[in-house]
């Protein structure tokens, strides 16, 4: 498999554990000096002991009922990449959500892991 | 110079002539698979044609005043970095924008190139 292909692989199973509420698929996929920015905050989130407490806040409080990910793209090298896409979601009211999304993906001793993320509102 | 202060200056140069209205540092310093999200898009832009096209929009348009860079970190290797960091600016009114950005940098045969924008709004 390609590193292209396990990096999506990576991101579609935490996204879905996120979509039934359970954050931590994202939390373990995640490095220690994770970076990470979402339209809820003020300023970003330094390290992966910051981002568990967000989730931790947000832990059983999800539900995406489907998801579209759009035209995913993976930009990179043998030891780092960044993967950008588009994402719909549909809440269990059926109210959609647009989202920018981009991963910064690093190879390390126990695969690949997220050092920065950034989900935004799209237009 | 360490590769973060290199990548930091570029940033900041590019930025600086952004708020006297010319985007075109950030088109010099963007790559031709560029990828860019902006919270005026529904979808993310590809390549730098048509980065170009959307900079040829915004050029003259812009004018911010004052702006603060906050925090900046850059996460990466001798070959590829992430530069993240959160914005405040103000434009000609007074009015202030906050914001989210990631640039993702790769070193090419030119120097230090974008190959990733995202810019959002914080909270």
């Amino acid at each position: 498999m390609t590193s292209s292909r396990i990096i999506l692989d990576l991101e579609i199973a935490a996204l879905e554990r996120w979509n039934h509420g359970d954050p931590y698929g994202y939390l373990e996929l995640s490095d220690e000096d994770v970076v990470y920015f979402d339209p809820f905050l003020e300023t970003r989130l330094n390290g992966k002991t910051e981002l568990k407490k967000l989730y931790d806040s947000l832990a059983g409080k999800i539900s995406v009922r489907e998801y579209q990910l759009i035209n995913p793209v993976v930009q990179g090298s043998e030891s780092m990449a960044v993967l950008t896409f588009n994402l719909l979601s549909w809440d269990a009211n059926g109210k959609c959500y647009k989202w920018h999304c981009t991963e910064a993906y690093r190879k390390t001793l126990n695969g690949w892991r997220i050092f920065q993320t950034h989900w935004s509102f799209s237009k």
